[in-house]
């Protein structure tokens, strides 16, 4: 198998209480997968789990043996509902360990905020052997052990930390994608859909409805890694609509 | 143990491609989750699973087994991606059957819509031994087998079916939850929570951080199933950050 055709994965871990709790609206997911794709990295799952130390062991040792990739987000703060660091040691079966670079950077950032606290001190506790990933946005650095990649839960962090981290992850082809969209119920063309699919292979086409000011309607969204491929399956797509009487608006509605 | 007690708990697998590419941003996970904990039931376990058969079964098999209750979002629809039926009648080792109900409500909806095609048809398609979660927003019903719910993926669908099923599920004590907020950095203040937390058992305190208009809050969010613990927690953490001159938000900022 050429590298090119290699399918690179990465699985997601989301730690917290408070997206459980629907007090949260996580945001960390589509951000966390958008820029994967990116990367030719393609997100196959995610698990939100409690602050649970058994359940992110869990979790982080099915998935770190699946996927190439781990990231996780959430927990790494300075309070004692922040347990990933631990979790995560006891999953690995290392020890955690105060990282000497990262105890620079907190005491560099707490230099002028009232210095480094023992609190503060525990936001550079790593598994032994991990590196750091830098945050651009405050003081504590997120953590990389191995291919497990251990992130903010703040959003606004985490996209930081995926910025500094852009191009120097191994991936495959991004996978590449087009909308259109239609105003049709999608129980009108499902057959359509289905024989366009299967009429152009090494391409996806996802169905999503939609009803908006009393009307309904679908966007397809085409994916493929192969670019020309898409745009041929796009094309025939469209043109398939547009001879059933239903007029294509490209992009999406 | 006294049935009120008993801790209830719920899975949910959202099922979906678009969630995985980073294309749609979730909605559901949020809203069964805070409607989840009005029935008394918490949400223990979220997975974002692909459009794959494969594992839409690991997870239905695993989760619908370690927990009380299992949603799932997605994939109901009329189209060649819409496999969580199929796929959970194979978890369970049942036949997928023609629901007579659903196929009288689907003929009913499509009346003046057209018909009921082959494609719509699909949407009575039912896990044998299933029972029907009333749709109150358009035609295809949810489904109902034993302890899983199979609901749509588009939200306000979702929060229709979710509305029919309320009241119905037993569940235990509500989670009551509390919110106050500080202008503090929470690293200032992590001793303070813990030792608080300690103080005041069948009470859990999350500590959510912020940074607006260049300042640095954090929220801190007190949960228990007992009304009269739960605010003399409150009281206690609020009376602890006045007296470290740090004036409290109630209800958080």
């Amino acid at each position: 198998m050429a590298d090119s055709e290699r399918i690179w994965t990465a699985a997601l871990i989301v730690i917290g209480d408070e997206i459980l709790s629907g007090r949260t609206q996580d945001k960390n997911v589509a951000q966390i997968a958008a820029w994967l794709n990116v990367q030719g990295i393609r997100l196959r799952e995610v698990r939100v789990v409690a602050d649970d130390s058994g359940a992110i062991i869990d979790a982080v040792n099915t998935l770190r043996i699946s996927n190439d990739y781990l990231f996780t987000t959430g927990g790494i703060g300075p309070t004692h509902d922040d347990i990933t660091v631990d979790a995560i040691a006891a999953a690995l079966g290392v020890e955690v360990e105060i990282h000497p670079q990262a105890r620079a950077i907190l005491s560099g950032y707490y230099e002028t905020r009232g210095g480094l606290t023992d609190a503060r001190l525990r936001m550079a506790r790593v598994p032994a052997g991990s590196s750091l990933i830098e945050n651009r946005m405050s003081g504590a650095p997120g953590i990389r052990h191995g291919n497990i990649f251990i992130m903010a839960g703040v959003p606004h962090i985490t996209a930081g930390m995926l910025d500094s981290l852009t191009g120097t992850l191994e991936g495959g082809l991004p996978v590449l994608s087009a909308t259109i969209g239609c105003w049709v119920a999608e129980s009108e063309i499902a057959d359509l859909l289905a024989s366009t699919e299967r009429a152009h292979e090494g391409c996806q086409i996802g169905s999503y409805p939609f009803f908006r000011q009393g009307r309904t309607g679908a966007n397809f969204v085409v994916r493929s890694t192969d670019a020309a491929m898409l745009d041929r399956c796009v094309a025939d797509l469209s043109a398939r609509l547009e001879r059933g009487g239903w007029p294509v608006v490209a992009g999406g509605i």
